[in-house]
């Protein structure tokens, strides 16, 4: 699979393209030469000798002790054929290994998003500009914590804890390894780099640092931009540097500028929107001439955490739901009996209910409008799943509660959309494109993200989910180093907003719990789509 | 003690004055000052603050992942007082170490002479310019062997090998560090800096590289300017970096670019000659207008090696030697019985027996000029201890072979001078001052030097022994971080001389076996000499 090509089919922007009019510029390149044998008249050392000969190309390359002992008796045997292994790590080219003979056939390298749940790693031949392979595997991590504020407790002040969290991390990279080295035939720790994004916490507990102060505000980082360092020191088994993406602040993470690089958002001539819906949402605006980014913290309910019956995007969610004159129509994934409901379940089912007049634009029940509202444990609920679908033959209900939680949390998202605009002069009609990265996103129904207002009200057509755009950022620098001073360019001109520091944040937020919000204007789709339901009722 | 001043007692050129017209500029730097703490409108990472602070005095520096590992909390103890430790490594300042509150008052260096048989280390406090200790051990590599050759052989091709050579250096380096510890108090482990100077193949089994194309033609170094290395990587326990002085060519070590700071060669407005004699002598001659060097095997004849009776400069060899009217004067080390006679004694005894007209200039006996000269197994040799004076009760013969090893072998030290002299069109008039590094050079008697033609003919004022300048020059680049730019210099103006291409060479040489030599005019003095011992005689 060409997996640049892959891209530019499925509507996310190209970041690469494998043509000949712009050649792939990897961050890592190898290349085979003769070393002439030392002689009399020229007794230069074998260092000297190699970064001699590499001078032309590359101008004065850095070399670390490592590299300097595979020099002997690489560059005596095989009458002199070497291959060097160079990364541009942006101040200069290193060459990090040198190898007997031609090698250059076998050039590889690892790409990897560091989420706090799964970790996902893809082998990339670097000749070839392909994905070789992909794996993805639940971080270690958890051992210590399923959520991040319980591993970041964990580890506070406690050296011994920090190490087993970074040991756990390294680990899940390991085994990832192991696992494209399996799928591939190609042995990954050969690789000649790895290029990872994670948010801050995660690099942090990567790097075996404390993330206390992430949790306190102002919320420093200890460390935002570690760039390149040692694959063994950090206890990976590669021989070549770790590129670990900077952050911008602490919830503008490592990830959410790898995002920036492949939805190509800071060379884009028309402005793009990125959001990156999770526990935080993370929001940037702009294009080749500004850039604005804000996160706040957009909370779980998104993805199914504090709803009720809600529950992870896995066998027995309903992950899609239509409704038409009390009827119900559930899609199960896994297609089994149900157990509960996903983010993107939710989303459609608060929007079909909204549609259908079942609630109003205040999320409230309007029980006289289906037979399906009934009073449950004191309070209105809606049974989305009657009893005969569920797995255990109790039908499943979605509360007036669960409706306020993921309103707030909606609003949050939303609100961060609409704050920004409105700070940058912004209307969403001179947004080309709504880049929406995550699962979540991959996931959901544009339509019904839109009527609830958890998307803006554009063409459906300008509405991209970029999937693991993290992960994409990292294979896009694999492919093409000029993104590293892109990257620069980025930490340097993104303006950030505090939402937190907004003083009418939350009066605005109230408004913007509506369905599919107060400025209605703003939603004329909705409107209409509204309108058509209706008729379709009477 | 102050060991700047007391190189300036000592004779030996003055390198580093502390005094307040040109005050110390030491390659580590400690600084103390406050990071602000993080606030909600500066929430830069701990490390930005760091940098930011220090960029104004020290440009961008350089930091690594183990001084990121340091920034918290020290950067949020002590009310935000941290001291930073800062290397310069010639193409910027490196971040060493970062510790919470003020550690200024404590600021070490260590600075390290890696000979093959013996290993020297010094903690130089870098507040006051004050050597506070020094300690001396055997290599430990001698479980290897006791010469290099053996070492070098023993390593070859087996990396196992080689990483014990490695092993018992780094062991050798360790216990010098805790012999500091212990004689001065101070933790050699937190000084902040290693310099540390050695012969090619030392570097090499330091850095657990095979030396064996050390030893076979061209002599191509595998390494030649490792610069800066961590000291972990070494197996040293020292938080800073390790610098090994570079080579300019496999006999033309780290220790001799060493001994050239040391004694200030190349920044001298005179000319100077610089020599290290030992088992390879190493000759250097030049000023700040031009440097030439060159190599060769001097041989071990010179310290006592090959001389039937030699031994090393312990207790029991003869040091020095005076003889009168056929009566020896011996001083012996240790003042008890002799047995066996060292360096500085077998010069002595050429110069006398030559003065004394025993030999002649070839250095043939003249047996009718001593009752000391006998034929012992089948050759003349003459009696330097009589039977009461030895350990064995056996007197102690210097034989007419011994007499031709020495010979040889001063002829190709002397010839080196020689040659180097005309290369450059140099006469001995020209040269400031003669100095001559090692062991050997600091208990050598110059006038018996000069008489057997060993050294030049030039006043005994302008010879000075230098001691240990590899040393020497570590300590002066401790104390003086602009000497590395001096040694850039050195590697990229010096000329190198292979006395093993010269044409005539052996002829030369063969004409440099004789007593003084036998270009007798470059001798005036020696010929002064002979005349005043034939005047006591009669």
């Amino acid at each position: 699979m060409n997996r640049a090509e892959c891209n530019d089919e499925s509507g996310v922007p190209v970041r690469v393209r494998l043509t000949k009019e712009a050649p792939m510029k990897p961050l890592s390149r190898k290349l085979t030469f003769y070393i002439p044998l030392p002689t009399e008249d020229d007794p230069r050392s074998d260092c000297e000798r190699v970064l001699d000969a590499l001078r032309p190309g590359f101008g004065d390359l850095r070399i670390g002790f490592s590299v300097m002992r595979m020099l002997y008796p690489a560059c005596r045997s095989q009458g002199g054929q070497v291959t060097a292994t160079m990364i541009w790590q942006g101040d200069a080219w290193h060459l990090t290994r040198l190898e007997a003979g031609d090698t250059t056939a076998f050039h590889y390298g690892l790409a990897a998003d560091l989420g706090s749940t799964s970790v996902t790693m893809e082998l990339v031949d670097l000749n070839r500009g392909e994905v070789v392979s992909k794996a993805t595997r639940y971080n270690l991590q958890r051992t210590f914590g399923d959520d991040i504020l319980t591993r970041i407790f964990y580890g506070k002040d406690q050296p011994d804890h920090l190490k087993e969290l970074q040991e756990a991390t390294a680990e899940t990279l390991r085994l990832l390894m192991a696992d494209l080295t399996e799928q591939s035939g190609v042995d990954a720790g050969q690789a000649a780099v790895l290029v990872l994004a994670g948010n801050t916490t995660m690099i942090h507990f990567l790097m075996g640092m404390d993330a206390y102060p992430l949790f306190l505000s102002p919320y420093a980082p200890v460390v935002s931009a570690p760039g390149f360092l040692s694959a063994r020191e950090l206890g990976l088994p590669l021989e070549g540097p770790v590129y670990l993406f900077p952050a911008k602040a602490n919830y503008m993470g490592g990830d959410i500028v790898s995002g920036m690089i492949a939805t190509g958002i800071s060379r884009s001539e028309k402005i793009l929107l990125f959001f990156d819906i999770g526990t935080n949402g993370e929001l940037v605006a702009g294009c080749k001439d500004f850039l604005v980014a804000g996160a706040g913290a957009a909370g779980p309910a998104l993805e199914g955490g504090v709803i009720r019956t809600g529950m992870a995007a896995a066998k027995g969610a309903v992950e899609h739901v239509s409704i038409r004159k009390d009827k119900v129509r559930l899609t199960v994934i896994g297609k089994g009996k149900v157990k509960g409901i996903c983010g993107s379940g939710i989303v459609d089912l608060l929007a079909e209910l909204f549609l259908e007049g079942v609630i109003d634009f205040r999320g409230v029940f309007c029980p006289e409008k289906s037979e399906r509202v009934e009073k449950v444990e004191g309070e209105w609920a809606y049974r989305y799943a009657d009893a005969s679908r569920t797995v255990d033959g109790q039908p499943l209900w979605f509360y007036q509660s669960d409706i306020r939680q993921f309103l707030d949390t909606k609003a949050a998202a939303s609100t961060m959309v609409a704050y920004m605009m409105d700070a940058v002069g912004m209307r969403f009609a001179d947004v080309d494109r709504f880049c929406v990265a995550g699962a979540f996103g991959t996931y959901i129904n544009t339509r019904s993200a839109v009527t609830i207002g958890l998307y803006p009200d554009i063409p459906p057509e300008k509405i991209a989910s970029v999937g693991n755009s993290s992960l994409e950022g990292c294979l896009c620098l694999l492919l093409e180093r000029s993104h590293l001073e892109e990257i620069s360019g980025i930490l340097e001109r993104m303006q950030y907003i505090q939402y937190g520091a907004i003083p009418n944040f939350v009066e605005t937020m109230q408004a913007a719990a509506a369905i599919p919000s107060m400025a209605t204007q703003a939603y004329p789709s909705v409107k209409k789509w509204v309108a058509q339901r209706q008729r379709g009722r009477t």
